[in-house]
């Protein structure tokens, strides 16, 4: 298995250009021609060399009907690592189509830490029918987890850890790592527990091993060392490691007892997580959505905010309507006012982009945050005064009428400076109430932007023009 | 120092409600007083159990002023990670502040990684100033990585590895380890290579641990082994540590020989920067935007996208302008024209952020690419009905003209199958060109949605209403 691994990685390399290590377009082309053919020799010996992770990839990339193929063909081989790389949205599906006997062993060759993962999002039924095919041991753990509240690191953790008491010596750990009977698949460090079993350090293991084995281990720790509450939020977990550059760290109950551990892979996919839900929030993009949505889930998806975008233009277009006499009388300004909202919705973007980024990476605080408001209306006023000056030159040319430069000019100044108001107050409001600020903020800072750009534009020209 | 940070990590967690791992209010203002009254003592008593990543937010969140003080007061003590974990729009700032003597201490405590990613970004003065403080085999292995282009694993990598020959045995290994003179600070792996020093497997420390010392090293390598060519893109790297959970890779030359290793702990930050970039460029906010940017560079990272966006702005009203007479005989249409363009904009951002996400996740390939393309227009069909029905209902009801509903129900479901049009074929073009998608999308993807509104609407008002 291993070897075949090796000898694939280096053809890979040799066939692919290594550009990326996505899926060879050759081998998704061989293995559909597989599926065509029912040749299941092919189709395995295809597959074999694929990491579970792209083997997920490739069933995401494919069409139903073909998914459904391919999981029939492929039958026994089916590995439990493959479910718990796909994508949230499929994995029913696919679970669906897995033969009982296939599934169940797929699921018992996970840890535990990935069988909560697979069936936290499951229906009772439907999560009893798995639970029910995992020994006994298993079953307990996936339980216990499942009891811990959604998205803490109480989900997220490997309750398997390997710890040391803190009085003893680098030769009597060495000694008990290599009569353990039975060790994680992975780990990176011993964690030293008090009699309490409360943590008290972590040993990496490449020091244990370069130690004397006199050497007491409290005098080889690590010197940074976080403990996870196990209740925390997940969130906050991938911020500690990510700060931290933590590689594991030992997760502790109410009593500061050691429970657990969460390593670094589990908090970098929690990460890109979280990524992800930012940029499609801001986008207005519902968290769910994913390219094997289904195209009526996807459009309900995006519905909400379109819906709250609708909402909001009305508005703005109500702000029109009140100066319908200065536009009638005057139709550059119906030419002209998409301008003025356009820069300004733009703008209050950036500042909210910024703002929600300082926000998630905790950069903005109680601290700071006055000065970071003052330098956000500062570049709001500069960037403001100097398109407002470029699109009254523009304006005053094209339509030869003075005043009517004067007004744009004043009237996008004064927007962009609204809109850095609103694209830095939103979010922060938004966060003091515990909302995410990625969430909500888009439409607020629009309407804002809109609405005050099209009042300012229209109403200074109804006072100076007309 | 350990037991220090030991003690601190428990006192933060009972006093600060453990809710998040940021600065703690009351330490940053006991150390603003001590700069206040420039007390050494308490500020290095406060200061000694912050970590530097915490030491140098606090320094991104105070003012110039404070920082200079609190840079000079600090003197000696200043940790060289501080630099590494600084913001980089800071760290030239700090560098010039601290006395030549404790720069060249600070940086020599780092390793060579740190050392490259703290030089690679100053002019050539500035970075022959550290360099000359390094010892030589430092020096040279920093202008080595240096010599790889930016953005690569060779400026990614740490130079110390530790390997073995595949022939070895558990035994040999450890035995190697227990007598080896100097070791990586931070391990998890040995590399097994071949004679001509090319990686052919990864052991894990806890499995060379916890085998028997007969065993050969072959047979405990671990399934999943990538080997990272030295001049591949560094969002690549992140890219496979992301897909295949790796740990820690080994990293070869072009003749695939061993030249050093890349930790997750660096592909994690690369992913965050990464994704840091896409988020900001998303929404038009240059890369190197921080909140420690000053006024005037802040407002010209943003500058160009609002330049670029005046000029999509103008080039819409410029279609507007087409139909003025239209406009002119009846203004609802002026009042009304901005809620077309601004669903438009809405649908075909939230289509361009799906397939920038899926682009970059490698999700949408030439494998799905019609699929995908098929499904985006479905749904821009479907929400553009839905939202075109809406509003043609209430431009009914609010200006009682029965046509004047359809038109805007019309123009809004075919802008909406445009921008969704927009919204996928803009980024995956400006993918296949090599520019990055989240880069520029952004005022194609507005431009065709609000010429493709305006246009819409007015010229059907213009044909049926008038």
């Amino acid at each position: 298995m291993t070897q075949a691994i090796d000898q694939t990685a280096t053809d890979f390399m040799e066939d692919q250009d290594v550009e990326d290590y996505a899926l060879n377009k050759r081998v998704v082309a061989g293995i559909l021609y597989a599926l065509e053919a029912a040749d299941r020799a092919t189709l395995l010996e295809l597959m074999d060399p694929l990491h579970p992770a792209d083997i997920a990839d490739l069933m995401e990339q494919i069409n139903p009907f073909d998914r459904r193929r391919l999981v029939q063909l492929y039958g026994a081989e089916f590995d439990g690592e493959i479910l718990s790389e796909l994508d949230e949205g499929l994995r029913e599906e696919v679970m669906n189509i897995l033969r009982p006997d296939v599934l169940a062993e797929a699921v018992r060759e996970l840890e535990s830490d990935d069988i909560v993962d697979l069936v936290e999002d499951l229906d009772e039924p439907a999560q009893e029918a798995i639970l029910d095919q995992l020994e006994d041991a298993d079953r307990v753990a996936v339980e216990q987890a499942l009891s811990y509240p959604e998205n803490t690191a109480g989900r997220l953790m490997q309750r398997e850890t390997v710890c040391a008491p803190e009085h003893w010596s680098v030769g009597e750990a060495i000694d008990f790592l290599r009569n353990a009977e039975e060790l994680p698949e992975q780990f990176y460090h011993m964690i030293l527990v008090d009699p309490r079993m409360k943590p008290v350090g972590n040993i990496t293991l490449g020091k244990l091993m370069s130690s004397r084995r006199t050497l007491p281990l409290q005098s080889i720790v690590e010197e940074v060392f976080q403990v996870i509450p196990v209740t925390q939020d997940e969130e906050d977990v991938a911020y500690a490691f990510n700060q931290y550059h933590l590689i594991s760290a030992p997760v502790v109950d109410a009593d500061e007892r050691l429970v657990g551990v969460i390593t670094i892979d589990d908090a970098m996919a929690v990460l890109d997580e979280e990524h992800e839900e930012d940029i499609l929030r801001l986008a207005g993009v519902s968290d769910e959505a994913s390219l094997s949505d289904t195209i009526l889930d996807a459009a309900k998806g995006r519905a909400t905010w379109l819906f709250v975008n609708l909402l909001t233009a009305i508005l703005a277009s109500g702000v029109i309507n009140l100066f319908a006499d200065t536009v009638d009388q005057m139709v550059a300004l119906a030419v002209l006012m998409p301008i003025v909202a356009s820069m300004g919705g733009n703008a209050g973007t950036q500042t909210m982009t910024v703002t929600v980024r300082a926000l998630a990476t905790k950069d903005l605080t109680a601290q700071n945050a006055w000065r970071v408001i003052r330098r956000e209306l500062s570049v709001g006023a500069l960037n403001g005064a100097l398109f407002g000056f470029i699109m009254a030159l523009v304006a005053g040319l094209w339509f030869g009428v003075p005043m009517l430069a004067v007004v744009i000019g004043v009237a996008m100044l004064l927007t962009q400076i609204a809109a850095a108001l609103g694209g830095i107050l939103i979010p922060m409001a938004l966060d003091r109430a515990n909302i995410d600020p990625a969430l909500a903020s888009g439409p607020f800072v629009t309407t804002v932007t809109d609405v005050v750009g099209f009042f300012l534009f229209l109403g200074l020209a109804a006072r100076v023009l007309l």
